[in-house]
């Protein structure tokens, strides 16, 4: 049985079906093909499903259209290293962000694993919220049009927001949504009012309501039902949403779930060096071929629950090459120890660019951050 | 059956019982005599029990007389105008302050009432924020050793350690101190951990762990019996306390309850004019006296359901005189009107003061409010 929360999301999960107990709304062809349009370019992240689940993006792009631009807003909870699961996220945002020149509003929420985590210090929290805002900025992310909010740093602007979240929400309602008991802490029972904040931060502001959208995993989406049910209450609209299915760990969805930071052995992080990632990849990724070579050429591979190449959807925006690895690995031309060297070669490539950017940018995070609440002027 | 929680007082309390229900210490003789040989004065509040229970003063006084000084917190919830009631507790902490010579950092809880109140706006809360101030401030608190905490100003310094203390408090406990439900609002659940902070806020700039001394109302004890559970466990002393009585409404303890600012003739405001005080005194106060002149020159009035004697063992601090007003009104001697003109000179001269101090201060409160974090480095 698969079980997906803001906490966790482990099994094999039927995406189509937590639409329906979600109740988002399917990314149809239609929406696809208007986003590629205004876009202007298509993204394999959409024409493969990789984002495959919204709310409310055909009101998103009317507004597009009539000229009332959205801004972006996505986030991170430090409480570890980033993996390449982390990742997804944040490289269709900044594919939006090019794509539409929108500003983005990147909430770091480093209480929010503090709360929820018993022995999760705060030190260890900063720790990790340097180390996450990196990553976060070496996607690539317009300085010019990004802004990270730290929710303890930022708490005398979130904190009066937050309130008006919070008295429209019941704790029946936190029971309902995120399981929570009577076991459960008050700050982890009030964090849900926080997330909710960067949503309409910058309307406060601008004194006029500003479209937002959150591309996110569909994990965080019993946050942002709550966000979506409260703001309409306090003079805001609803935030839209556009939510990706996970990358499952090195050992596949059904063994280990999506990603994790937790096990080193089924996630790769984005400091890992070139042989670490080839290691891993190697010794863990669940394959879908064959016992023996022999029996590879003979009976093929199944690509369908073979991790490397379920990466590769994730990470190969060739779609000839896509197609050529599955039909080839289907086959048994292409071997499970050659596709997984298509991968590494891949995921290496990747890295080196972001590790790169990663060390440029030490020292240099002060102009993404929030300095006071003129930042917000300028998403007018 | 009298009802003692945070948000009401009614019916004829039974001041030892709450001593045994809430846990707290009667403040006895010898502790009283202590604190007044330190302070070298005697106070009426303390002779006459109006302050009748406390935690942990013995230890606070040890610290003290080892050289350890505490910080005076107290504090209050903007949502309608000040009331005699209401400063009971800030008179004597200013009689701590003077004695003493200690900082006292006072918290403007603004978000409080907005998140228990369904109708209070955050407007109307910063209404009251800023009119509050001003009868704190008329107190007559040094401006050299006072500091203004604003919850929803100063959410920058609080938040972060607020969650400290909301880490280790379970809705279970909310439920069973604070009587909260599956209905209460998630920004009402957290609320008790903002309070909390003021306990400790100084000692974490301070770097070592300062005495609190917190003088409130018996009423406010629950929020202190969390601070004091949590307080520990994250590294912090217990704040001591001291406790008071309440002043009753017009008409009397049973029918009023506390003095309370929702019903205008059972509250005399520090904003009413004399004539006001001499109105509402004269109709309203529960009156212990005979029905006539003369069965009341024969058989003699009850002070000790009389109001206006009851607020005269609060303000007249002459204990020659309140006896004195004791035997007359029991002997007859004294009428229910002459005793009523008593108390209404007596408070009129007090407010005259109070107002003229509160004039002067219209526009000079910023002196008061905390700039930054380095307010707290005055604490070691």
């Amino acid at each position: 049985m698969a079980s997906v929360t803001p906490w966790e999301a482990k099994g094999n999960i039927d995406y189509d079906r937590l639409i329906q107990e979600f109740g988002t709304q399917p990314l149809d062809k239609t929406l696809q093909a208007r986003l590629i349009r205004i876009a202007g370019e298509d993204h394999h992240f959409l024409r493969r499903d990789i984002f495959f689940s919204h709310r409310d993006m055909k009101w998103l792009l009317d507004e597009y259209e009539k000229g009332n631009k959205f801004f972006l807003y996505t986030g991170r909870a430090p409480s570890g290293p980033i993996h390449l699961g982390h990742l997804l996220p944040w490289l269709f945002t900044k594919w939006l962000q090019d794509k539409f020149h929108v500003r983005l509003l990147f909430q770091f929420t480093d209480e929010e694993k503090f709360l929820f985590k018993e022995g999760l210090t705060l030190t260890e929290a900063k720790h990790w919220l340097e180390d996450n805002m990196l990553d976060v900025a070496a996607i690539g992310f317009d300085p010019e049009l990004t802004d990270f909010l730290i929710d303890t740093k930022h708490a005398g602007m979130m904190y009066p927001e937050a309130i008006k979240v919070a008295k429209r929400v019941t704790f029946s309602t936190a029971k309902a949504v995120f399981g929570m008991t009577n076991q459960t802490n008050l700050g982890a029972i009030f964090y849900t009012a926080m997330q909710a904040v960067p949503a309409f931060l910058p309307s406060i502001y601008a004194n006029k309501k500003i479209p937002c959208f959150i591309p996110h995993g569909i994990d965080q989406d019993p946050h942002f039902r709550v966000t979506r049910d409260v703001l309409p209450k306090i003079g805001f609209d609803k935030p839209a949403a556009i939510h990706c299915r996970f990358l499952p760990g090195l050992g596949g969805m059904e063994s280990d779930g999506k990603m994790s930071a937790s096990d080193a052995s089924t996630a790769i992080f984005t400091t890992d060096d070139q042989k670490t990632v080839k290691r891993k990849i190697m010794k863990y990724a669940f394959s879908g071929g064959q016992a023996t070579t022999e029996e590879h050429r003979k009976a093929g591979g199944n690509p369908d629950v073979d991790v490397a190449y379920q990466w590769l959807t994730f990470f190969e925006e060739d779609d000839h090459k896509l197609k050529r690895y599955y039909e080839d690995y289907k086959s048994g031309k292409l071997l499970t120890g050659e596709l997984k060297q298509i991968l590494v070669d891949k995921i290496n490539a990747f890295l080196k660019e972001h590790q790169a950017r990663r060390e440029q940018l030490k020292g240099k995070l002060d102009r993404f951050i929030i300095k006071d609440e003129a930042a917000f002027e300028r998403y007018q």
